[in-house]
């Protein structure tokens, strides 16, 4: 690491990064004591012995890079794991994990280790993890099995989540490992000595903590890539991002390396990343889920009105739902000052008919051909399963506005901390940061301007609130990108999952249909202009998806609304 | 009135007002069309005919002053109220009044009736008024009683609050009603053509408005003091404030012209008042109650961290109880697109004992005898009926610091509206607001200082929550204020009361015992310099009080807590 960092000292913003050499680097850091999880097969020797180094994953970005490919077969066809291994890591939800875990009829041991050896996998492939913890994980999930032994099997063992294992973004502190984020600034800070608050929380509930995953630099852009730990890959096909900033996480869970795992959002962090991978994730309203004790990649103490919050990510409704209700509960506030500090409602299934908004999108950022025919055919499905569709195009503002006010909010520090960390340490901005306008100076916030920022901004929430009450909606599809994951660095706006943020709604993605050439082709228009620029080809097979919106602080309403939108469209028509 | 506005062109601000003639002065403004309510005889003939002017009701400031006096008294001895109504307007709490109107036991009219009749006389001792909508208000009561008839007593009438006489804080708006929030720039708007969303919300429950109550100039001093309604008296004392900013309404409802009202509280608005008139009062947490569609006393749009809530204000814990969970419930978010959509949750009634807090004050303002013994008596009944007491001094971050960086967050506006709005209008600052440092120049807010006041307040609210969380305690006992109410534009700094706005936590004001010479003697202290300055004779009689306050978002557990402090504390020993 020291070597990467020597190497970085002179070169300038604006110069592009030397060629890295084909396969990995062997970087010296001290510091680290952990089995290596390098993808030679020579560190790869699964004996978990200390070691001195670690192996940083890069990926050679010139003609050497071999064809784009999915690699989630990968993990079944290696002789790493074992069949029952790759039967707990693969055939289970988290919900009947942790179930079979309390009745002593799987053990913690065995799960955790499943879990620990697919992730070793993962990052050989697609360079997810920054940290693993796995020898304290396995001796945690020793502790859940004695204490099932003595239970007999009829308790319910450390909590809600007894020896799941639970992966989470590098942001998160666990006490004892590094918490970078991924700036080289960074590198030279002790380890963490406290857990962060939700951390702390889920360890009470019988959560182990195996890994920490891969965040982009600044955790402001949808390519999870930065200079410490490298790019990480879509394992659908490695040439695609496998979205930000959350990408380590949802590469992992793709992989099976996670059950479910723990993500940030403030303008979509935790739902663009499952968008690209073919996962489910849950963005809830902002403040009911524990977000202090993390590190920021920013100005701490910023006055903008667009909060960050903490989401699950994970396979299916259910498993989100049991993450949620663990993490919010009465006590939930002992942890987290800064929490809203009402419990999980139990709310009734939905039994009646449903209402849903729907928006198809913004001419600027036109829906390519997947998302549309995916919406449109959920919005279909869902008809004919007796819930109405209100349709909310052309009433609504307009949304690239928003996205531009909100980019006002997310910029507010006048000392732009993100590019001071970067020239703290030399560092030059990975491509995905480069392009984007953060680090653009003819923004200059003010206090006045941010005034009458909160003034715009309410009015957008009050005419999306009028509409919703207005028209009755019990919740909004729309797309959370108007793509597929992308290409590498080609992501761009996210205005459709940023609104969400601005609006301070809870929010969902929901995995759905797959780019598919001939079906995409009556949804293709010639005359719009697609960004990123739409080709069948490239995109086929990709997962696409729908983002569903509720009310505010009505996660749990949106939860069962999750329920009916997930089986429906789980359903052959 | 537009005489007033005139006389005070050309006083410059630093100019005292011309001292005012005896008695009242009757100003013209047409477009005030109501029945008088001013304090001259000839004009209070109560047929209610429309008239073409007002009677602002002003108080002589010099020598020809009478002494100081309570007026508590003078309803019941007046010949304006019937003894009916007098039992009426004294007799019942609202939960009773409500009930007996479903029933048809007591007709809306009546009781709206005598209100206005009690709120009439009440205008005339203290001048608490500003608006009044006698004639709409009853008849919508005749429209109340006739639902009833319908229902032959055995439904719900029109709703939680059926035929309930409400008064507002005139900050609130009321379709055809002027807001003009005491300033005198304002008389040029137009009355409101929309409810505020409380008002909107309380209508739909079957609440009745009929009165909206006095403010001070900017709605930011304790003192209820304007150059459009004047001053508003403290019955229990017309040398005394009524409280601010909210004194219009303690002063109505300590007059019996009011069973409950509505205040807000940014720094204490809702408790100071409730404090000075012997009154109940709770501020929920921030978010819980509508607030929008209003009128501001300064600039919409502060990004300010202390936000702005709607209390109420009340004779006892029940009542407070019935306006809240009227109010808080799975519909309040269709009213207001800023509220914190939690239902008013149902949790069970304290059974075992309780852990309280207990903060004795800060040097710089020590507590004033009666205050001391108010807080050390209720401490010591709680212990007597099997509750702890954790003492806090020494343990809390210092109050003083917390009020001068709450002060910060108060005036942030770089343009300054408040005094701006003002000037606008050639209007002098009346001597409360004169005293304030809102006016000083010397702090000049930053977007850059912005975010250090936040981290600076994240730090106190950890430290709060921290303390809580380790002495595992329900609630704490703290005073609202160090004094019973005061003589005018006495009142200074409200850290008590802004502390509680600062942490963003529920409280609520329980008055508790009186001024007692003979009492408090013990608890005077020669060495502590007490503000404003403390004489034993001036202040006899007064109501002293508690304030409890609960945890965040436990606005319910926290009115369960109450209702054990208000049995205690309503016991003899």
């Amino acid at each position: 690491m020291y070597a990467r960092i020597r190497s970085l000292e002179n070169i300038s913003r604006s110069a592009p990064l030397p060629s890295p050499p084909i396969g990995w680097t062997r970087v010296h850091a001290s510091r680290v004591k952990h089995p290596c999880i390098g993808n030679h097969p020579e560190e790869n020797d699964g004996k978990g012995e200390e070691v001195e180094w670690r192996c940083s994953f890069v990926r050679p970005e010139g003609v050497w890079r071999i064809p784009s490919h999915s690699v989630l077969h990968i993990p079944s066809q290696s002789s790493v794991l074992t069949s029952h291994e790759l039967a707990i890591t693969s055939s289970y939800t988290a919900t009947q994990l942790v179930e079979k875990m309390q009745k002593g009829e799987l053990k913690s041991v065995d799960v955790v280790t499943a879990f620990c050896k697919r992730a070793s996998v993962a990052q050989q492939l697609v360079n997810c993890l920054t940290e693993v913890m796995f020898e304290e994980a396995i001796e945690r999930a020793k502790e859940c099995d004695e204490v099932v032994e003595r239970e007999g099997g009829r308790g319910k063992g450390l909590g809600k989540l007894h020896g799941l294992p639970v992966s989470l973004k590098d942001s998160f502190n666990v006490r004892g490992t590094t918490t970078t984020i991924g700036y080289i600034d960074f590198l030279s800070r002790p380890p963490a000595t406290t857990d962060s608050n939700l951390v702390a929380l889920l360890r009470s509930e019988g959560a182990i903590f195996y890994c920490k995953t891969n965040l982009p630099q600044t955790m402001m852009t949808a390519d999870t890539h930065n200079n410490v730990f490298g790019r990480t890959l879509n394992p659908l096909n490695l040439g695609f991002t496998a979205g930000g900033s959350t990408g380590g996480e949802s590469a992992l869970i793709a992989m099976g390396g996670s059950i479910i795992g723990l993500a940030t959002d403030i303008a979509g962090s935790c739902r663009i990343p499952a968008l690209c991978c073919g996962l489910f994730s849950f963005k809830p309203s902002a403040g009911r889920v524990p977000f202090g004790g993390g590190v920021a990649p920013g100005r701490l103490g910023s006055p903008s009105s667009i909060a960050p919050v903490v989401g699950p990510m994970g396979r299916n409704v259910r498993d989100l739902e049991l993450m949620l209700s663990t993490i919010i509960t009465d006590k939930t506030w002992e942890f987290d000052e800064s929490v809203v500090g009402v419990p999980w409602r139990k709310v009734e299934p939905v039994t009646q008919s449903l209402r849903f908004g729907l928006i198809r999108g913004h001419p600027k950022r036109p829906l390519h051909p997947p998302i549309a025919r995916a919406l449109h055919s959920a919005a279909t499905r869902l008809k004919e399963h007796g819930h109405e569709i209100v349709l909310l195009d052309g009433l609504i503002p307009d949304l690239w506005d928003i996205w531009t006010l909100a980019c006002k909010f997310f910029s507010l520090d006048p000392k732009n901390m993100p590019m001071e960390i970067l020239k703290a340490a030399g560092e030059p901005p990975v491509p995905s940061v480069e392009k984007m306008s953060m680090g653009d100076n003819k923004w200059e916030p003010t206090l006045d301007a941010l005034f009458d920022m909160n003034i715009a901004k309410w009015k957008v929430v009050k005419k999306f609130h009028d509409l919703i009450v207005e028209h009755q909606l019990d919740a909004v599809l729309l797309p959370g990108f108007q793509a597929t994951a992308v290409p590498h660095d080609q992501y761009g706006e996210a205005l459709y999952t940023a609104l969400v943020n601005f609006l301070n709604y809870p929010s969902a993605i929901i995995p759905y249909l797959e780019a598919n050439k001939q079906l995409d082709e009556p949804f293709f228009k010639s005359d719009v202009a697609y960004e990123p620029p739409y080709n069948a080809e490239l995109f086929e097979g990709m997962p696409a998806h729908v983002q569903v919106m509720g009310k505010p602080m009505q996660d749990e309403e949106l939860m069962e609304i999750l329920k009916v939108v997930e089986e429906i469209l789980g359903k052959n028509t």
